[in-house]
């Protein structure tokens, strides 16, 4: 029995596709870091594919079988060889894949040493043609805000609440997620901890009250650490502050292109 | 030409069902409040009814209907005129409704008095039958939350964050939202407004250090403001802090079925 | 007593912010559609403006000033005034407001003509400065889509879905939602309805069936009918079939920018 | 240098608190499933106890630094073993852990037999004290329905798309997330799968064709089928359409428990 391949028809529209694809297809695999550390974690995925004018429809099955044959183990470095097996698999020219994703670092309290795991949301996204190679990595860093306008205007205390930091990269593939991080948390009023003890708060508290910073002060500080570090090509740079005080974020974005 | 009607016809099964409807609709109307102001907003429902072993299914067509025809204003008072014509119309023994809106306040800030909406999200649940009706209405009602650990054990500063306070009562209908965001707002360490300017900014800042209060303090001060007010049947009360700290919360829960 | 006002200081670091301003606020306004016709709402906002590299904070609060100030009624054509008031009021060079909110159309079912209102998101855009004012309205519209594919190769049925199509498009200001609705439902599978009577119900199957279109077909017919229509200055459009056959999205996109 | 812990301060105010802790940690760990079969997985956990009204505060840290040491390993047996630990190390008389996360099963098509992973979310819920433990196990299970009413009255085709099936069972312990699927799955218009080839794809067409289900149908087949099941003490069972012909949802939901 033969079953006509409908999406293999022609087409006479004359209306290329620029992305065609799956979209939030969750899959479980091994992430493997900057020392070979390697973390299960659980992602959505995105893949797409472009759609030449004369082709009627893509192979929606390919993007999945290629998802549980050769994702297992994702890293940086094999991300770029992930992208090109699909657009070949696919018969396209141009090729696009996401990720997104939990990764967890296990931090020391700064006072007690105390470990725990931190939650970051990553997401990888590449895209890839005959001609070159783009990968991204954007990710998400939990830190503490303190209002420098409230720690001077008040006779005592300073609002300050959790903030989210996020960080769009174009890399030549040698910057990773944790050399983001830590960059970034260097420029908070205070990074997080999953686990603080008594001497550990106190720490923290003081650390952000000594260390006061307008959303606009950290996207200048992160961006200025950014234009420092070789590494990136080219970032967006978002800070969003779920402010204490207001039903509402404060946020600001800093966006840099080095190569222009 | 007549049409089958497939819902109408008898079950075998003998499985009566506890609720059958419709669910995340949503329909503009307009909100009265405790002082017959009117407030336009746009809600999201679920309506559904009992249905008995004997009928095969029932007439979603009718919940629509109904959202169409008898839901342009919605108030306390006429949303158990809306329940029990509902579970009429669609003729069974017990109805429910349930819409999620945002509902404003116009607030003034505790100095300079400027004036500024401040949201909060209300939840009105009933429940029909010729033997009793039940109304509960829920508030989120979003305030700051500081420290006293934090403040005690630190020499300067104290960490502090945006809270969520939910409030659910069952009532015997005189209990507005209003009167239920005020009685929290009282017990939070500061109450939160959209537009602050920096007499305001000083004000809550050090206010909010004055007023020190775990999760634990936050459930247990509102508890006993609505365990003094007569209008409130029972309640669930949740306190959520998302913590400045922590890239998690701290939360806790106090129930009293007053009646019991 | 004077209270220093901390963001008016001078900023040494020689670092512009693209944008910095206020993140998901919410607020009640009155739609003003094509026809003049108004409609109650509650939309989020953002809204945030430049900042030149010598100035070390923007005025927060002037965001939320104008929000309840100058925001009671919004249309297509008094958006651009917003945007050029809120960048005078900042003094800043570009402003940039985003509003998402649900709007409304009351629908007439196929065959029986029963009045329903069903929901559309809409988010309006808007970049505003000296040089040029960009407005970008976004639309997401629900549709049933029919798979080609399943119609040819089983002998009865074929599997169909909820999908959504956003159509995000620039225009010279005379494009209204209602046109892009009209323009996108007239080529899916079938449009929706919230209300539908068993004659409308068989209708709309059939129409369905009649009418299958892969995920590629829709975005390129619509594509087609947005290149034709004179008003769209460029547009980028995506699809996304929540398929009944599998647990994750087919998707496509096409961009087109007229004017390159 | 000895800090003050303010926590332990004794608390006057005779209010007892039934549960306080920490609420949307991300936390990763191995699940281990029926067959002993280790899956890694990401989960979102909530931990608390109950708080006598003498004691001002619990011991937030002592949630952290169990999920950091003791939750490597989860399974349906251990559940009860982290339950009652906890409570211990937090001196408290009643402790609650809830544990949501994704599972994935390994399922051949129904033609061709070839291989793919299909997501299901899973929420583990636990109570424990001297006098009882009770384990709730709930799952979504996606499926295809098909509605009845539709393939009736039209001359061809048939709306059906993607629903889904919530089951939240008490079990005295052998009941695992596999049966629940399995046990639902059967009662579906169709199973969904990630990978389907063209023969594949033909099957669950006419298979839904074949099974016109009602969401009354949906819940009322599985109500039977749980009430067979001796391992099920109680359920909660729910089922939601995603109608492809409306922008809404039908649902429906049967509850029962056997011991009343």
């Amino acid at each position: 029995m033969t079953i006509e391949d409908v999406q293999n028809r022609p087409d006479a529209r004359n209306m290329p596709i620029n992305k065609v694809g799956i979209k939030d297809i969750r899959h479980p695999f091994v992430f493997v870091d900057k020392n070979g550390h390697e973390q299960a974690t659980v992602g959505t995925f995105n893949m797409s594919v472009n759609l030449p004018h004369h082709q009627k429809g893509t192979h929606m099955s390919r993007f999945v079988a290629l998802l549980n044959e050769d994702c297992q183990q994702i890293s940086l470095q094999n991300f770029s060889v992930l992208l090109e097996a699909m657009t070949h698999k696919l018969e396209a020219d141009v090729g696009y894949i996401s990720a997104e994703f939990l990764y967890f670092i296990n931090k020391s309290a700064p006072m007690t040493g105390v470990k725990s795991l931190l939650d970051y949301q990553i997401k990888l996204a590449g895209q890839w043609s005959k001609e070159e190679t783009r990968i991204n990595i954007t990710v998400v860093i939990p830190v503490t805000s303190l209002c420098p306008c409230s720690k001077k205007i008040a006779d005592y205390g300073a609002h300050n609440q959790r903030s989210h930091i996020t960080v769009s990269v174009a890399t030549n593939g040698d910057l990773f997620a944790e050399d983001i991080i830590t960059l970034v948390e260097q420029q908070a009023s205070s990074e997080l901890f999953s686990l603080l003890k008594r001497l550990d708060e106190k720490h923290v508290t003081e650390l952000a009250y000594d260390n006061p910073k307008f959303v606009e002060d950290v996207v200048r500080d992160v961006a200025n650490a950014l234009n420092k570090e070789s590494k990136v090509l080219s970032y967006v740079l978002e800070a969003e502050n779920f402010e204490s005080i207001h039903n509402h974020s404060a946020y600001a974005v800093i966006e840099n292109n080095k190569s222009t």
